[in-house]
């Protein structure tokens, strides 16, 4: 799938030179994973980025997002995922960080090709870069992304992904997705309120797929030694759906049954086409 | 002094769609008081730029950013003050967080109108937003700013800043300054190895001006108590200058001999128009 497809598929847009999502981060995105003109998480991308601007004091009219979200998905060809982005950054002032709170939000919406989802036996790597602890902006998908940045900086082909700890030296997540442990039977997952993303398919995993299938889960710490302790280590990612961890720095695990169940009652939750 | 004198007071610009400091906050910026064609600070400014380009390796050429500046100073008319704000934003990649190692940066140079310089005694309040400790982030004047703004939400015009701590409760900054605790004459300012910005005009106070004046000066951790028992509080800001503090909270100080004296010490350090 070429970008060239996509009739959006951006290179250069036009921008007030005061941009708040420019000059502060000030906003936050989603990137949505579009199957046939269907965004099978849509209804939890939308909540988790209400509650975020709700969070920011950023104004958007929610009519109006879904009447521009149908317009992407008609630019999209019937057939075939694609990956719609979203940026919200809070609306035009121009006296320094003070906001105007009458302002409503700015927003781009991009296609992108969609990227494969995870496959196989992933490799993980641990990151040196730590997440702060930050209750206000934890859990929301905002635009004050250094610290994946630089997180991403630490290595180039070694693995897919790295895991990220805060400075208490929690596991949070990954550098782009969330992170499930399993052990003895039951999943645990990192809290999210101090610092992290709150995935979306984090939360519909939660909330509807591993309630189906009698795998416990527990929101919690966990602590690099819980991981290598674990019987199994799984990534999800909205656009990327769920991955299995093979090969953590010098721990290794097998492909586990309880992988496959979970990845085949996900994939009939979401969407016919969604493991395709 | 109208936006409309200065040639390049942009309005709208255009940047790739996939422009790293909209989707990530990933860079820096600066903002320079410039008077009569000179930015008396740029010495200090470029050293702060560059060490936090250095830190989350964005590369810049820097006889290309000495070049740019003197080409947008060049636009500026030849008498008067104005304040020359560039961001930067680490190069276009199109890979999510990762970045390209080799993409040089890419710059947006705007001409504003230079507000005030502090006057008069300054009414401070107090934020509930506080400021994650970081270090890896730590007194750079980076894009990622979605604490101050959260902070400068907390008010309307009740007062003109408004000092912001750590969770450890330490003051580290206000939202828009950094400041001075003066007390039996010395004075104290925060650390900024954890969180806060490490303002240019704080750098040159300490290492160029209070050397001149017999006022010692120590970074440390400064407590809300510390501030409630101080002898004054003064505020410095490169494009606003240095402030005194009549009122916080329930606090008040009178006006000081003291920073009469360091005000005029810098202002002669500076531009002899910088306090005109």
């Amino acid at each position: 799938v070429s970008r060239e497809q996509f009739p959006n598929g951006l290179s250069t847009i036009e921008i007030s030179a005061t941009n708040r999502g420019l000059a502060y981060g000030d906003g936050v995105f989603e990137t949505m994973r579009c199957v046939d003109h269907e965004i099978p998480l849509w209804a939890h991308h939308k909540e988790r980025l209400l509650q975020a601007l709700k969070r920011l004091q950023i104004k958007l009219d929610e009519p109006l997002l879904e009447s521009e979200l149908n317009g992407v998905i008609a630019k999209l060809p019937a057939q075939g995922a694609a990956v719609i982005k979203l940026i919200v950054a809070r609306g035009d002032s121009e006296r320094g960080y003070r906001a105007d709170p009458d302002a409503e939000s700015w927003r781009l919406w991009q296609i992108l090709p969609a990227p494969p989802l995870y496959s196989g036996l992933l490799t993980l790597g641990l990151c040196e870069t730590r997440l702060a602890n930050q209750p206000l902006l934890a859990g929301m998908k905002h635009l004050n992304r250094l610290e994946q940045v630089l997180a991403r900086l630490e290595w180039q082909d070694q693995y897919q992904d790295a895991l990220m700890c805060d400075y208490h030296s929690n596991v949070i997540e990954s550098v782009s997705a969330n992170v499930f442990v399993l052990k003895n039977n039951r999943l645990f997952t990192p809290r999210m309120d101090r610092c992290g993303v709150a995935g979306v398919l984090r939360a519909f995993l939660i909330n509807r797929i591993l309630p189906q299938l009698d795998l416990p889960v527990s929101e919690t710490e966990i602590s690099l030694e819980d991981i290598r302790n674990a019987d199994g280590l799984w990534l999800c990612n909205s656009v990327r759906g769920v991955g299995e961890v093979g090969q953590w720095l010098d721990v290794s695990w097998r492909p586990s049954p309880r992988f496959v169940a979970m990845r085949r009652a996900l994939h009939s939750g979401l969407h016919p086409e969604w493991g395709k």
